[in-house]
């Protein structure tokens, strides 16, 4: 692998030359070094759910193993697998979202948090069908946060879901048998019928997958994304910037990078501190400056502007710069590697979950109960090491990029009231007739991480590009929506590089043809505009010109994503080959079988422009269907 | 492998050759084409946790590589992957559980399923504080289910722990802080964990497991025995067969298999119903045989003194008779190669949950809401198949081996009631005043799977002679309990070859040396048993000259088991290494540093001898403790 397949990004090229003189180890040095793969593991052929294994089975007919020593087969093999993958994505999302919904049902008026959109939780609790008369807000915070908790761990019946959700989909998943009757319940039905001796037919363990996957996104993600905008606010477009050029000479820089909310809404608090600005002046420095990284950063960036220091594959090189005092993480998505990495430079690695402790990094753990003075502890931990920065091997890149970011359902109405007509204001009408029009041909949903076996951010600009030239809207989460971000695509500029219709429509309603829509749980964002759209036409969501393509994905929550998007009806293309190829059954279900039972199927495509061209053509097959 | 390696038992081998004229395949034999196992994944050094890999290190330092992509380092590779196995273990138990007490639940006095043991249930409502004055028992019983459930999903606090667990050890745990909250939350916090980006220390990690195993020991399957014995009765001692000598020549032969007494307890009524046993003579059959397999087999001779076909390497071998009509499973341990095995043979294989669907097999749903007809229609499947045995091509063996089964601990009380003082009636006084006085040296679980890398029962068997020729009283589950019940251990007659004092107690108490005490779930008899031996004496369970081995272990379920054992207190000897040795750390905290937490690790060796030489030696040297 050639150093210049590293990245689209000619920053990100520099700063790997300048790791390579530091003698620092990259993840790409490591994919160099794990060169060649598992061809079973690749396959998703091999099993280790029990001590008589490990098993493979010879993907080539009549060599070799072709069952487990129990009789699985490679369907039942790969199918496992899958699922695990399933439980352990909708695990990740949920627990997230569980940690959340704590934090409102123990919120107080006095506290560090409080709530910051009282209009939100009087709609969940109105949805929810709680009685808010006479309710003090706090009341009803702790009431809703129960109804919240229950979807956990209730022992009957099914998960309470919005009212986004159309109601013809919730009764095909009934009559499927994938609806999910609690988030927790099914991560633990599914990895029990993992265990050895359950499920061995492929397609029913892919529905059992199926229902675990709504649970995370009509649930647990959903329940996240909503209980975070009550606690924190619902997001408003801002103008701020991307990539690694967002580090500052002269200030104390703070890379915050993980997922919960919980922790940096109180550190966005804390950087802000008088006592704190003092002393990092007291050190030198001009001030505080917090960087946002991945999921994290985009949940930063949606609510205060925050500047964003890039997505996964970043991690490592903000470190490399040598301009970094600290990366402060939670959970997900950290490498482990940062913990040696940052000992070649002054950087402190600070971990803050019990959840995800890292051996070699420094553990002070987050304590919500005392929020702000736990940020401001952690804080000032980055701003005593200001002083331990080497100047002499600082560099930090120069390019820097403008986006737009914080288009929540709530702010994308918002817009679109500029061109509502009187009695559409306040709903998703006007774009509904956009689509209907045919100015908007569809809207893709553009998701997911990056994977170094993926040159950075290649495949997510390439769609993107040739969606929006296409005419159709674009909307992102999660490094997908960073690397559109770095890329120029989610600033309002870009519109000039739309087809002619959607960039018209772009300028009347002041957007970017690429809506940042925030992390990787917001894509319960997009399901919300879907599911709203389709309540809007009285339709199903399949009906709809959607598409999904998380075209540089590599984690778990990615897979358990894909597959309650197709759940919902949304057609989801991958880039990267999920390792499910020792099974034609598998693959079977996935890309073709399961659109009898969702209306919608995954498609595998590892070439960026064919993808898009897929999306288009499956866009314009439902456009045709409707009669639009 | 040469074929008398495969089982100690003669009637094996015999089978294993019929097996071999009529071209059936075994597990020997896939065994045998599976040579080759993955030097990776037999030392849990393969990651496939996410789409950048799946990545392997080298264990060898130096060569090849030493991190995955992430960074995450053999340790981390290692210790998530077990971690992993706890959950599925735990998660597999739980799930048994959770349905049991969905069943009480919905019970009626005129239902199917009655409450059998109201004294059980009375005495569970009062430890769990719940109000039965002048309630009716079917009330006290769907709150007693009501309070059970939320112990899988309540969102705040601990579970609600038996009154069996010494306080000592709860508040060790809260100290440590593995005390478990809600069982489904343990299963999904670990599985989060686990993801890519998560925990990175190996250490923590197991922490994390040891909180979930808790709450499967504990918890899940300690209601789980509960629940069944409220709803199907405390067993009692009974003397019955074992072996597959046990199948009938002239008569329906069913083989139950599985775990879950819902569907077995429902079995045993239709095989008695009058209308069924007319029809199986009408097709020429002197009667039904229901023979029990694995831990369904264990459940219906805790029971019913159901005769038992043999443990888990003997489900192929009781098709391989020919002389089985139907195979009828629900959940867990099942090999999906039965499928193809009975299309062999006339046998039909019958599947009757919906989280253990077998491709290949005969489907009938088992609906609990109808559930005595629903038994009734699936052993009805079984003898219309009656007419299709192929009587020139029948072997049954020959050699069948009494055993006593059933001693819940409510038996092993009434059985020391028999040498108890006055006021000692009723309580496990006496059995502590025989270990204390030194006549019972102490006691061993032996628990755990067959593995076909292992020759059937001989680990089993080896230890349990040993221990019990040194005084040591032996308690045993799952399928060990079957391999010592197939070997003559469960028999009173083999208190002859137990030492002299064991020899005079089990005379005098009239118990064999080996008490068969259940399925695996049941290992909650034996965490009874030791909690309540502690708190006779009061002191911690570690205290205790207690063991527990799982010579022959290969599930997940094990995994987790092994766990709770250990975090109980309680040293753990593992007869198969488990998939950990790419980690020194891994290895060094489960074989030692556990032991400063808990108070007990794990031992593994291989060699039975050996095995029970250490347990006695461990001890003698807990006896050495407490001065006795």
């Amino acid at each position: 692998m050639k150093m210049y397949e590293n990245s689209v990004n000619e920053d990100m090229v520099a700063l790997l030359e300048k790791g390579k003189k530091d003698g620092a180890e990259t993840i790409w040095d490591r994919t160099e070094k794990m060169k060649s793969q598992c061809g079973f593991g690749v396959k998703g052929l091999c099993c280790r759910n029990c001590a008589m294994g490990p098993c493979r089975i010879s993907p080539v007919p009549g060599k070799g193993a072709d069952k487990g020593l129990c009789g699985a087969t490679a369907d039942v093999i790969v199918s496992r697998n899958f699922a695990r993958m399933v439980a352990a994505g909708t695990a990740a999302h949920s627990d997230h979202a569980r940690g959340i919904i704590h934090l409102l049902h123990k919120v107080t008026p006095d506290g560090d948090y409080t709530i910051k959109n009282v209009k939100k939780l009087k709609k969940l609790a109105e949805q929810w069908e709680i009685d808010i008369k006479d309710k003090d807000i706090y009341e009803i915070a702790h009431e809703v946060a129960r109804v919240a908790l229950d979807n956990f761990g209730k022992p009957f019946g099914e998960i309470t879901f919005p009212k986004s959700l159309p109601r013809a989909r919730k009764e095909l998943w009934r009559k499927e048998k994938i609806i999910p009757r609690a988030i927790d319940r099914e991560v633990v039905s599914l990895m029990h019928a993992t265990h050895i001796g359950c499920m061995a037919d492929a397609e029913e363990m892919l529905k059992m997958a199926l229902r675990t996957a709504i649970s995370d996104g009509w649930a647990g993600s959903f329940m996240g994304t909503s209980v975070s905008d009550i606690l924190f606010d619902v997001p408003k477009a801002t103008k701020t910037e991307s990539n690694l050029a967002v580090l500052e000479e002269n200030q104390v820089n703070i890379v915050l990078h993980g997922h919960e909310p919980s922790l940096s809404e109180m550190i966005v608090l804390a950087v802000s501190d008088k006592e704190l600005i003092e002393r990092a002046k007291e050190l030198g420095a001009e001030g505080i400056n917090l960087v946002g990284m991945c999921c994290t950063g985009n949940e930063l960036s949606m609510r205060h502007g925050t500047k964003n220091g890039g997505n996964f594959l970043q991690q490592e090189l903000a470190v490399i710069t040598g301009a970094v005092e600290a990366v402060i993480v939670d959970v997900q998505c950290i490498f482990p590697s940062l913990a040696e990495l940052s000992k070649k430079y002054h950087t402190k690695f600070i971990t803050t979950s019990p959840s995800a402790r890292i051996a070699g990094a420094t553990h002070i753990e987050f304590d919500e109960d005392t929020a702000y003075k736990s940020a401001k502890k952690i804080v000032l931990e980055a701003i005593e090491n200001y002083k331990n920065r080497r100047r002499e091997n600082v560099y930090i890149p120069q390019n820097q990029t403008n986006f737009m970011v914080g288009y929540s359902v709530e702010t994308i109405v918002e817009h679109l009231d500029r061109v509502a007509d009187e009695n559409e204001k306040g709903t998703l009408m006007p774009l509904v007739k956009a689509i209907a029009g045919g100015s908007i041909r569809g809207v893709a949903a553009l998701v997911g991480c990056n994977n170094p076996r993926i040159k950075q951010d290649e495949n997510h600009i390439k769609i993107a590009q040739k969606l929006i030239e296409n005419n159709i809207l674009v909307v992102a989460t999660g490094c997908s929506a960073i690397a559109l971000a770095k890329a120029g695509l989610a600033s309002k500029g870009a519109s000039k590089i739309a087809g002619g219709s959607l960039r018209n429509i772009c300028e009347a309603l002041d957007i970017p043809p690429v809506l940042h829509m925030g992390s990787c749980v917001d894509i319960s964002r997009i399901l919300r505009l879907s599911g709203d759209v389709a309540n809007l036409l009285n339709v199903d969501i399949a009906a709809l010109p959607l598409a999904g393509a998380a075209p540089e994905w590599m984690s778990e929550k990615a897979v358990a994503i894909g597959m309650y998007v197709v759940a919902s009806g949304i057609d989801a293309w991958l880039g990267v080959l999920p390792q499910v190829t020792g099974s034609e059954k598998v693959v079977n279900f996935l890309t073709n079988d399961v659109e009898k039972i969702t209306g919608a199927k995954f498609f595998v495509e590892t070439d960026p422009i064919q993808t898009a061209d897929q999306i288009i053509e499956r866009i314009e097959m439902k456009r045709g269907n409707l009669g639009i």
